[in-house]
Order: C-alpha cells, then structure tokens, then sequence
C-alpha cells in the first residue's frame, strides 16, 4: 500500500532542490513507498510522485496486479512507445528529477521529448528519507537483528575439527529459515585461522584446525528488512597473548564507538572514535575499511560511516559499527560487528549476542 | 588487447547514424572490444571510441593494471569530478553515441556540462557487430557447445530412482569443470514429470520416479563464450502414446527450423517453421515462448529468434532453436535446444548430442 507519510518526506526532500515531481525506477525505492516488489528486469518501470497529485505506477502489462495499492497504475505493452504514455504524467514545464540508475535508453527519449524543464538526478530525496526510519521500520530492523542473534548462538554449534568453511556456510540458510528469515540480506562469511585476515575472504574448502579464530560474519532477511553481524570466536583454544589484544582493542573500538553513537554526532567522529583505539594500539593500518554502512530494506543503503562522510547522526538512522584488524603478521582476523539505531536521546544496539571471548567447538 | 577490427565494425555501424565517438560502459561491450573483463560496481568505468583516435579507457585507479592492451587509459580517483576529466576526451561539437545502459547519475552530467552536441543511444552499434560472430568467436561458440554435448552425456547417468533436481543440478558445476569449462552460462533447469511442463522451472526437491521426463536445460562457458542446449529424456519406461507424439512433434520443429536457417532468411521465419509444425500438431498454445535468442559472450545477446524480429539472418549469428510443447493436461513438458552458426551458405548446428528418444536409468 502506498505509505502517503513516505511520500511526503520524498516530496518535502525534493521540494529542498526546487522539485515538484519525480520519476523513481529503483525497485527498492518502489517497495519502500508502495510496500510492493516488482523486479522488471530490463522492462521500463517507474513511479511518478508529484505535489497535489495521486502516485501513477507505470509498468508493462506483464506485471499487471488487480491489487488496489494506493496508486493510479498506467500499463504498457511490450514494443510501445513510452513517451507518449509518460507525456500526460509529467509537468513539461517543471523540472524533473529522476532515479540515479534510470538507464540512458529510457531517460535520453525523455530529454528528447522535451517532458520536463530540466532533468535532474533525484536518488537523494528518497536515500535521505529512507536513512531515518519509521517506527514500523524500526521494529522490522530489531526483528530481523533479533533473530541474527538468534542464528549467531546456532552457527557457534556447527564448528568440529576438520569441517570446512563452505561446509558450515552450507547449513547457514536452513537455520535462518527455521528462525523465520526469507533468506540471506548477503552471501555469509565464514572465515578460519589466517582467511580471517582477509576481510573479503569467501568460505572455501579450508578445514578448521584447534586454535584458529572463526569468524562469522552473517545476515538474514526478515520482513523485508536487513541483519548483519561478525562474531570472531576461537576453536578449541584460549587465544595466544596477542590475539587476545587485537581481539580486546577490536572490542573497546566497537564498544566505544556505539556509546559515542548519538543523534548530532558527526559521522566521521564516530568512526574516529574507533579508528583512534585501533590506531593507538599500533594497529592503524590493519584496520582497512570504513568503520560501517547504512541498512535497511537493503544491505547497503547510502551513506557510510567514515572519514568522508560529512552529515551527522539523526535518530531512525540505522547503520553497522564494525571495526576490525586484519594482521597477516599475527595471522590473526578479527572483526566485531552490531548494527545500532540512533534514537531520540542516544543510541539502541540491535544485536545483543555477547562480545565477550568466547571458546567454541 | 584492443581488436581493431571489432572497433571499426563498431564505428562503421555508428557512420550509418551520423556518429562518429562513442562511449561504452557495459563490462560486456568493454570486454568484446578489450579482451580484458573489468567489473567496476557502481564506479564509473567508459572506453571512449572516435574516429582516427586511440581508443581510450577511462576507469577508478582501483582497477589499475599495468599490461599494455593498445588503448590510452584515464584513472581518476573516488571523488574526482568526472566531467573535466572527460571534455578533452570528447568532440563536444558532434554528438556522442551513448551505452543504453548508461546511469543518469553519469549522464546527466555530461549533458548539463554539454561535452557533446547531442546524446544518442548507441548500444546497437556495438550489439550489431557482436551479432556477426568473428572467426575466433566461431571457434569459441563451437568448443563451449563441444563441452556441453559431452557434459549432457554425463548428465544422463546421474539419474537414479529418488534422487532430487537439486541433487542432480549440484553435481553439474564439477563436471563442467572436469571437462575445462569455467562455470555455467546460467543456473542449470533440471525437471522432473510434470515440473518439466514450467519452462522456468527451478530445481527443487521433487524425487525422480520410474516413468518421469528428466528435463536438462543447461549450458557452460567455455574461454568467456557460452553454450546452452535442451535435452529430454524418459527415465526408466518408454513414454506413452501422446508423450510421444508431443515429442516428436517438437524434434520435427527443431529439425525443420534448423533446417531453415540460411544467411538472408527472415529470422521472424524461422521462427514460423517451428510454430507453424507445433500448431499444426494441434499444441499451438502450448510452445508459449520466442524459439530463441542470440548468444555469444552472455547468454542472452541483443536479437531474439521470434515474430517480432523484423531482421534477415546474417553469416556469423549464432543463435538458440529451443522449440518446447508445455501441456499440463498432459503433464508433460519437452523441449529440445541446439545452438545454431548461420554460416555463408547455411547453417551449422553447434551441438551434435542426438535428439532421438532416449530411455536412460
């Protein structure tokens, strides 16, 4: 159903840049404000928002719906010329913004045809709506952390000597679905001993040895929106001296940089409250990516957290903190991950699966 | 390393619109043209084309690489403004031939910054010459159909009572690569009975029973090209009466329209001899899809092999023949699939695995 307060949000973004109307063609963007997937593939689809205007769906006929969803739908059929359909839509006297992916074979007859002012590349005004979640969205982000927890305590019980790491990755989609997910929010790492020095490592055939560190980093689906958490746990063994201090500065930069987390914190000074510890601890240049990323309806939503992100914190944003040292030299990964939600006065950590060192196996 | 005459193929097909620079961003185009695969992401990455110029290629430095491939490359860094570095790459007082593909959010910029006098999109140009298969490309399309004849023989003995899809679908990848393919061209369709009567089919956890057909829809990549067949076969017991004919029906169009195929036939023709043996053997509505498609470096190229293509075959089009009868009265469903190479006085079938009616368990 069209969710009009969304709407409104995209439309008051807009209005910022002096637009009244847009044309969103991002699926996501489409699900956001009218709670349904349509995956067109290469096939034209859009949704027109304008001021003081019912939403129009444009889509081709093969995705016909009877559904009423809040929307004025046009449909088209394959091999029909799109712009005269889309001409009645538009004000041709206004500028129009439109999706940052509309592909040049659908935006270039738009220009040609002269169906707005000015053309105008809108993404933002439905990225910064979709960074401060709903109280809706903020339940279906707890749920879908909740049963990562959930998952995390299942996935420590899958370690034995000589198991691989695609063997384990293997059981992971059949446990989430047990807890209620609809599937992975991305393809889960599973990473042994010195592949957890790699923070891109993909499960492979390496068998899991007494001693190595076993890093996890996984998320589900649920509802629709999006987990992701890293666990790093040791088999067997207690961990040598140094890598229990890598594992220790990891965790106080984690931990440090979520009660940083504030609405009016900068974003780059919540990475540096992480970045800082790690680097204090003579691991700076270990610590290789930024410190985190927005999620939602997606894994990746826009903005980051890093040095280069110029805004600050605002409650309903809700983004991973997820430091971590990748040493070749000790042959030791560890990365430790939440997601958190800026609140009204602070910060929610969404995932509660414990930091503390853990012996598994 | 940049094949020139694929270059001029793509600039003389730009002279019969009046262009005369282009610049292409889809890795499948850069790679054709290149021989060199570069997966940007959502980075920007073009080769810039023109008449009487080096090509040039412009892309983040995070894909730098050393190897001389006989184009000027550009790296620019994350952040960078992109449209002053690409004014001196461009003739803004003609027009530029533009990717279809190409996202607004880099379109967009280079119209308001007019680094040409006019944007087109020029996909086609390049679609046209990949369409004409080179004789490096010929051989190519034959050993990736090579190796899938020869894996289609060991996808027949994978078959035993009560194993699933899935079961069967896993094994395939390893035996592609047992035979020096470097992956599949698309997830493999494994049908069993009644499923094989969805032609989008997905495996599952149907068990094979004594009397099903055993439908495999697969193909592999072979050195960067791709093959894909069909195959349908009774498993255990001899089809019944109407099995059968629907069978041989289906043979008798994939035959004839192979059969058909010769340079400066209308493609929307071939198409016809198939259908037109189908409906006269009364299961007209039951072949539900275009005959085929066009392949070559992806699966699935710019052309399909259906009555909505106005075009002639031309020597060097490799294309599919993939006839299918999809009854659920009868629960049965059967599809036969070749790749075919038009060559200069007919056709060459590209896949020689027999389409007699096959018992196997």
């Amino acid at each position: 159903m069209y969710n009009a307060l969304r709407g409104q949000k995209v439309l008051s973004n807009l209005r910022k840049n002096s637009l009244r109307q847009c044309l969103l063609s991002d699926p996501y963007a489409i699900y956001y404000l009218c709670g349904r997937w349509i995956f067109p593939g290469e096939r034209f689809l859009a949704l027109i928002i304008k001021e003081d205007d019912k939403p129009v769906l444009v889509l081709n006929e093969l995705f016909r719906f009877e559904e009423e969803i809040g929307v004025s739908k046009v449909y088209y059929k394959d091999g029909q010329e799109l712009t005269s359909l889309l001409r009645p839509l538009l004000n041709e006297n206004e500028a129009l913004g439109v999706d940052k992916n509309l592909p040049a074979r659908y935006l270039l007859p738009l220009i040609d045809a002269k169906l707005a002012s000015a053309f105008v590349n809108a993404s933002w005004a439905v990225d910064d709506a979709r960074a401060l979640k709903d109280e809706e969205e903020k339940e279906k982000m707890r749920r879908a952390s909740l049963v990562n927890d959930q998952a995390m305590e299942r996935f420590t019980k899958l370690v034995k000597e000589g198991i691989t790491e695609t063997e384990i990755a293997d059981q992971m989609l059949g446990i989430y679905k047990e807890l209620g997910a609809s599937g992975y929010s991305f393809e889960p790492i599973v990473a042994f001993g010195k592949n957890a020095a790699d923070p891109h490592h993909m499960p492979d055939d390496t068998k899991l040895m007494k001693g190595d560190v076993v890093l996890y980093d996984v998320g589900c689906v649920v509802d629709e929106y999006c987990s992701d958490m890293t666990r790093t746990f040791f088999f067997l063994e207690e961990p040598g001296e140094e890598a229990r201090r890598i594992y220790e500065l990891v965790r106080n930069a984690n931990e440090s940089a979520e009660a940083f987390c504030a609405p009016g914190r900068k974003i780059a000074d919540i990475d540096k409250t992480a970045r800082d510890i790690i680097a204090e601890g003579g691991y700076g240049k270990d610590f290789t990516h930024r410190l985190g990323h927005f999620i939602g309806i997606e894994t990746h939503e826009a903005g980051d957290v890093s040095q280069a992100n110029p805004n600050t914190a605002a409650a309903g944003n809700t983004f991973s903190i997820e430091p971590g040292i990748y040493s070749l030299e000790q042959g030791v990964g560890v990365r430790i991950e939440d997601l958190v939600l800026i609140t009204e006065d602070g910060v929610e950590v969404l995932n509660h699966y414990p930091h503390d060192i853990q012996i598994i196996g």
